[in-house]
């Protein structure tokens, strides 16, 4: 059998097929066209995946369902996007809807969420009792599937992990009004926020001349610049991964999952990002003598939400 | 069906029968002796099991199962005692042995986990999808039951609440070895520690006089103190709720729970603790515009981890 993942953003909307282990046959995007009507919007989503069906030589009878990731809240129980910022949904029946031009199933996620999924699917190990992954962007978001069901709380805002608290009542104000989220260290615009600071400590300094050559600011100059050696990239990485692997520390105390995935961008570096956050756990858990949550780079990169949205039925 | 509880501690192993709504219809302990070999602590708790169903008239056919509840690592699935501090078990197969003497399906789990069951099911709630207990004590501990089921982690140490860092790399150390840890900010030894601080500074002040007269200084001075308006008091109070709030704000933030509620001897304290706490939590939890997390004090007191221990096999 094969899924489809839609996943929704304010800009594109991208549909793929995906098989029974993880792997995207094919997939396209079309604009979403956020200011429109969730009718028309579903309808164009509805085009998007008979055509993906056509050209991939499939039938709809090899098609097992359909999964949708969209940010925001998302109701997965009853087919609701119940609120999404940059897309105008409010309480859309998008199940529904989609229902009524395409006959299967259809489950419904957030995007993080769905990312959780789709990296808990491919990790592989279908009988972990916690599963937990952490994805490190413009925020933190994440997701985790317990005793094979994907767990969002009762009111499908559970595992808001950027939102739990750093230093409460902080300096740093975060997005959700909060004062220390955990989001507002261990974010990438933490970072680069972190790495602009010590441009204008260092004009001369190695990272701007990396930021010069770039173009801009972004995640990697400060990793660039650690990884040559540079002593204020590394103050800034060091800074930085102490900050993640604390929100991590509590994730692994709290939930103990046999496995937690960073995703996101900046996880391309590595090594150089798990190597420093899982000595951090090793001395910072409360586990001792027990088997250890197993700390590992995500594996599904830019298609983790298209994916795990397809497989969001196989979570339920 | 009724329920055989058993609450085993450094000095005493409590043990009751339990009705099917978690009542106690019969209680007892005996001196745990906590020094001799597990086989030997064992006999003499099925003893206590066998006293406790004689003096309450009822035979083991009306017994449903037995349920244990311990300090430290518990392996539930397996029905061992992995490591609990001041009981030198090491992995213990206390569920095994205690079969050798009674012929009845044995639960066993982590003490605090077991007042999380207890309390959920006295909550009366059967259809949570998440349920949070936290407790306030000499440490801060908890649970979650997930789908009905003791949510533990996979290596039986999850949940940890008391050791989600409030502020890491802080000055508190924490008896885990970790920095921060949110327990060393909202337990009520924390609270002791802030008022002891206060009278050492007010030396005249009404908290003073309130510990002269009660012979030692515990967690109900400030809050007497705050009580009959004393600024000193409404400090320290204050301080500490702001602290015992922005933890349960991650635990909102992350578990999304229909209900968490808050245990522990403190928390006869009631309205004046509790209504804070939901100010707090109203303030700067991540939930906006869904259905939000009824935040209450728990109800069975000192008995939530026999009550829980007695209906464990409730929550599998």
């Amino acid at each position: 059998m094969y899924y489809i993942g839609i996943d929704i953003g304010g800009t594109n909307i991208k549909a793929g097929i995906v098989t029974e282990d993880a792997k995207v046959l094919i997939k396209d995007k079309i604009r979403t066209g956020a200011e429109r009507d969730y009718t028309e919007i579903v309808a164009d989503m509805a085009e998007l995946c008979n055509r993906l069906v056509e050209q991939s030589n499939l039938s709809w009878d090899d098609i097992d369902s359909v999964g949708i990731g969209s940010p925001g809240i998302v109701d997965g129980k009853n087919g609701v996007i119940v609120f999404a910022g940059n897309l105008s949904f409010r309480n859309a029946p998008i199940g529904a809807e989609l229902k009524k031009h395409i006959n299967k199933p259809v489950y419904m996620g957030n995007d993080a969420n769905c990312a959780a999924v789709g990296e808990y699917i491919a990790a592989g190990k279908k009988d972990m009792e916690c599963y937990v992954f952490v994805t490190l962007g413009t925020g933190v978001g994440g997701g985790a599937v317990i005793n094979g069901k994907l767990f969002a709380g009762f009111n499908n805002v559970g595992m808001e992990v950027g939102h739990i608290a750093m230093h409460p009542g902080g300096s740093r104000v975060c997005t959700c009004g909060r004062r220390g989220c955990w989001e507002t260290y261990a974010s990438v615009t933490a970072l680069v926020a972190a790495t602009k600071k010590s441009i204008a400590a260092h004009p001369d300094g190695m990272m701007a001349k990396l930021a010069e050559e770039n173009g801009k600011v972004d995640g990697r100059i400060a990793f660039n610049a650690a990884r040559a050696g540079d002593e204020e990239g590394m103050a800034v990485v060091n800074t930085w991964i102490e900050n993640v692997a604390g929100g991590i520390v509590d994730l692994v105390n709290l939930l103990a999952p046999e496995q937690l995935s960073i995703g996101g961008a900046i996880s391309n570096e590595g090594d150089f990002l798990l190597e420093p956050i899982r000595k951090i756990v090793k001395r910072d858990q409360f586990a001792r003598n027990v088997p250890e949550t197993e700390v590992v780079i995500a594996s599904l990169g830019n298609d983790a939400g298209l994916i795990g949205a397809a497989l969001l039925g196989k979570a339920q």
